[in-house]
């Protein structure tokens, strides 16, 4: 049969970024290839602590019979389970004051999906989506469903040390021009694992408020749960600001279980564009964690394994970086100040990103080429074909070893010229 | 803070049908009221036999520890789990000879959702879904990105006995004009409890094949899972047709679980718009099912336990209505062909449906008002006010007292003229 898509459909008809990784990561998995150094993706760590206490929570569960039973067998309304969201609303007014109701939160099938329903209530048919910090997260790139949804401000490159760089919000180029219908941002930024400073987050908050549009910002790594932050900053939120968060990073991506918290209109529009499109999210993940919410176990979880965990991982890389690449060739990382990932820059480099993942993949390395974060940008940016992301929390033996190979890779593209 | 939605974002301000379904089930729930009669939602009812099957899996589960840890803790692919659908593909083709391989298979979170990706891959824009068989599902109704995707097409009304009808399929209204993009059916329907016949299906299924465009079939209550049909009909499937599938009404709504047989350039464009519009499925649900479908238990648990169960629940609901209705005032009924509702009709009843839905659920009683599945009709029903959604297969003492209850309301109403 010949197959006739709709104008939407047609787009993907395409590769996307996205779908790419998520296939590289599936084939990965997949092959069971034991020498494959599967760097590309972004699945959790498999951290042991966390594993074992989501195994004793699942076991927990199988003794509650009619909680379980009703995990199972019911769906809840499409806003979400009634008592996870109030652990939720509780567990943030303790610690942060923000004085929310359930009617400020929703879950998700996962905060991507989150994003997927929020861009398209707010942004499309002209309405721009602003992105103050580009390079941003791959997964947002094809969300639009009307074509060109973004428009990035490319970051102020700020040198930190050698070979040490930090993106900061470009302000003078920010500008809430009358087409912007919303701002969004990562924090800490995937792919970067830049975190944005309590000054930036305030100066966008002001800006998004001022103009009257609201400030997204997607909290997968952050704070406070996964807490993948190697640095104190501080979570906000207030009505113009719609905050996402996510069970994934924790270690429950297949639960698929994404937060938001908004202004209650938001939640309102959010639930019903969930209820046409799925109805409902699944209980399993909710189940799971809300027993730690309300004991405060979820933050010394964090406190005590995640962050550690995710933090020396990344230090340990970074050592192996500088060690295979010293000053052999032009070479530059961005500051790891969060998140699961290193940011590396090849100026000049001969044949580009694409080219060097082609070969690693050839040599059983997975990565991300750069270019698939430099979108909705007016001009490419300078290293747009000169940066890869690297998973650093997979297995350190694996890690460093792909480390070692993207550094002979490297040289050997600088050696050829 | 004053919001500003897009186009598609200012439609979820207005109240749908579905939404208003999730808030009757999320609020009943909430309220915990012991004396609610809720035949409204669309919840699969507490099978014990069910509940204690699933109950043991996941306390199987927690003792395949590296298993359980990859459930919680991996993303799979955008179109599964690897397992699962292969277990799948095993399944279908040694019952059915359908010849798939995991190339024809997605699993979405929810098959609601797999329907929402598909109608928008096919039409929009001016290319319509056509629904051979009006009423049908009112989760469909919101689904399209581009407004008026629908066009429908009324049953052809059969009366089969006194206070008894059926609809069949208006092959003589059908018309495959050239901006069909595809055709939609529900089977078992739901409102109705229809089931189409073999020699319907076949003759959708010629029709389709011979203009070109597919015929997606919602098997949600379907064979061979969950088996909610009680005349025996042949799944089918071909290449030109779209089989949706679900695991909620066996049971596990709150996994999200669903699953489309189809055309593998279907799949990949399905799985497409997954991986952007949501990463990933849920993990829960495939790996509960899955040592089912390999053991061949599925079949057996949907034959001995779901089929019966609401085979007798309707048996029993539709003698109630008898006694209660009698022939007291005008009414009809449709043929409990399958699904677990029962749909009545209350000929010229003054004041309406969505009167008598208010009037009930005053008094405890939540049914679905019929007009919400009359939608994409050229011209208004004549049963548009005149019917009732009621799900039959709940605690039997409240099925029976709410149809008691609609009884006494509906004669009220005709009294009052």
């Amino acid at each position: 049969m010949k197959w006739d898509w709709s104008t939407y459909g047609k787009r993907f008809e395409q590769p996307s970024g996205i779908l790419e990784l998520m296939n590289d990561l599936g084939e990965a998995m997949a092959a069971a290839d034991d020498d494959l150094c599967m760097l590309g993706g972004g699945n959790p760590a498999p951290v042991a602590a966390v594993q074992e206490r989501f195994r004793k929570e699942w076991a927990a569960l199988a003794e509650r019979e009619r909680e379980l039973d009703a995990v199972l067998g019911a769906y809840d309304t499409s806003q979400g389970s009634p008592a996870f969201l109030s652990a939720l609303a509780r567990f943030f007014n303790e610690r942060y004051g923000w004085g929310i109701t359930e009617e400020n939160l929703c879950v998700c099938n996962g905060s991507q999906t989150a994003f997927y329903y929020l861009f398209n209530l707010l942004g499309g048919e002209g309405r721009k989506i602003l992105l103050p910090l580009s390079p941003e997260y791959i997964g947002y790139a094809e969300q639009g469903i009307s074509p060109d949804l973004f428009r990035a401000v490319h970051g102020r490159v700020v040198e930190t040390g050698a070979h040490r760089f930090k993106y900061h919000i470009d302000f003078d180029a920010l500008n809430l021009a009358s087409d912007v219908a919303a701002m969004a941002v990562s924090r800490p930024t995937n792919p970067t694992g830049n975190v944005l400073t309590d000054e930036e987050v305030a100066g966008l908050s002001e800006r998004a408020k001022a103009s009257g549009v609201p400030l997204m910002i997607d909290n997968a790594y952050g704070a406070p749960f996964p807490g993948m932050l190697f640095r104190e900053v501080t979570p906000v939120w207030e009505p113009h600001i719609i905050l996402s968060m996510s069970l994934s990073k924790l270690g429950l991506p297949g639960t698929r279980t994404g937060i938001v918290v908004a202004d209650a209109p938001v939640i309102r529009q959010l639930s019903a564009v969930h209820a046409v499109a799925g109805l409902a999210s699944g209980n399993v993940g909710q189940a799971l964690v809300r027993p730690l919410l309300e004991s405060g176990e979820l933050e010394t979880l964090c406190r005590d394994h995640i962050r550690p965990f995710y933090e020396s991982h990344s230090r340990q890389a970074a050592d192996w970086w500088d060690a295979a690449l010293g000053d052999a060739v032009p070479w530059t990382r961005h500051e790891a100040e969060g998140s699961m990932f290193h940011w590396l820059r090849f100026p000049g480099l001969p044949g580009g990103s694409r080219e060097l993942y082609r070969r690693l993949k050839e040599k059983g390395v997975l990565v991300i080429p750069g270019h698939f974060f430099f979108y909705g940008l007016d001009e490419a940016a300078e290293e747009q074909h000169e940066c890869i992301r690297v998973h650093t929390a997979m297995d350190p033996e694996r890690v460093e070893r792909g480390i070692g190979l993207v550094a002979d890779t490297v040289k050997a593209m600088y050696a050829e010229g």
